[in-house]
């Protein structure tokens, strides 16, 4: 089952194509535990357990790097943890890490990506063109997928990726690529594409399904970002695409939806977080 | 002392511009010890000291951080004692990990880079814009430096960087973006150039000399990569550059030259080569 396969047949047993972002605030973590590796983990490992006993359950996770690393060798320790935990569970986990580099760098990156980390796929930025996308590309005999940014949920994003290179803008050239990789290698190569821009949003989305091939979108954005589920889905489904290949992310609208729900019950609240943005999807 | 500043009172000191890239790869590395960690840490440590002895050192040192994270904890471990083992010797320690992400994430990389790895700089990806970058602006007050990539030593480079936005490319286009951020926070912004593409090299170097800013340049690609150290210095000097600002990165021409110098003195060799490179610069 290739990558796409498995995000397509994850989001029909969970009848969901929401995306639960892992970013780690200790602050925020009202766990208390012995060290930061056993606060997040037990955490997340909680959070779990309560999607999992009311079969509410995200059809990915998507750990980001950033928030993990910025802990040292705890926070490191707590996302292998976490990425294993998931994956105990059946659940993709897409490594939210936006590598890039040349081509011998990228290889040891891939090494590290789905050997080390063990991670279903990976965010990778386009910068450096494809030999730096290539070594992921080879893990897809493994099963395993990439999403490479084309237009980010950012308020910088328009400084590079909306300048016009031609008659389109960069971020419509690095879908062409996008899909020039996708037909290297069919089934494994996603775009990230991001929910607070509606008109980019259309655009890369009818582009990709213009371009006949099928790329699976990673929607970052929604809620605490300021996109909207509803917009997206009518966008999705305007442009003629396939639901079940894509992904809504929701970090901490999930993570820590106990604090706008007003309870303790940070398992409950995330479930509860999930359910909600399920059915602003409408399944 | 500012980044900068730094960068150009080492190049006094030691005489040179050359930036040694640390590269693992186990396979090359004929040491023996019973982790990883130990291997690669012994083997840096050693050729430091060889350095030292013979009072030839580099100017700055660029671990790769993908190298060390395809090994795991071990390699991260041994990435935290090569930081640290070269910051004892006063050489600035450049964190080659191209980062780049929207700028909540950016926070928490920038935390991660100079407050766990302690890095003196980084580099950086502008594929996301201003909010990407500007958290890692914030730690100048403490003398740290930035790397943005505008130009990459790769084949892959051209596909997106060398595309027409208007009359100028985009790695103009971000050269432009590097500029401005410069003038938020002088002495800590620089760029990465790459030696393999002298055309685009020399209208960049020509770029930021225009611009009034000071940019130091990173400049990888030399040695194996095929570009010629010789030539760039011509570049700079026809540009109007100073070159005490800017390096000159090799890495595995220096990591592994005992397998071009047919020795089993690996130290010797690293040393010898620094050498070669920085007569090749004149110094």
């Amino acid at each position: 089952m290739s990558f796409m396969e498995n995000l397509e047949h994850k989001a029909t047993e969970v009848r969901s194509i929401v995306c639960m972002g892992l970013d780690p605030t200790l602050e925020k973590i009202p766990v208390k535990a012995k060290t930061t590796e056993d606060k997040i983990t037990k955490f997340y490992s909680n959070i779990l357990e309560a999607m999992i006993t009311e079969g509410v359950v995200p059809a990915a996770v998507k750990p980001n790097y950033a928030f993990f690393a910025q802990y040292g060798f705890d926070g490191l320790r707590a996302l292998k943890d976490c990425i294993e935990m998931h994956q105990t569970k059946a659940i993709p986990v897409i490594l939210d890490a936006k590598r890039g580099d040349i081509g011998k760098t990228s290889e040891a990156y891939a090494r590290e990506v789905f050997e080390f980390w063990n991670a279903d796929a990976v965010t990778l930025s386009p910068y450096l063109g494809t030999d730096s996308i290539e070594p992921f590309l080879k893990y897809s005999d493994r099963d395993k997928g990439v999403y490479i940014l084309a237009r980010t949920s950012n308020k910088g994003a328009v400084e590079i990726q909306n300048l016009k290179a031609g008659d389109n803008p960069i971020y419509i050239k690095v879908a062409e690529r996008i899909v020039d990789w996708s037909r290297m290698t069919p089934g494994c190569v996603g775009a990230v594409v991001g929910a607070t821009s509606l008109k980019e949003f259309r655009a890369l989305s009818r582009f990709f399904v213009g371009s006949g091939q099928e790329v699976p979108l990673l929607i970052p954005g929604v809620g605490a970002q300021g996109g909207s589920a509803k917009d997206i889905i009518e966008g999705l489904k305007e442009t003629g695409n396939e639901l079940f290949m894509h992904r809504i992310n929701s970090s901490s609208g999930i993570n820590y939806a106990y604090e706008r729900y007003g309870t303790d019950d940070y398992a409950g609240a995330a479930v509860k977080a999930i359910n909600e943005l399920n059915s602003e999807i409408r399944f």
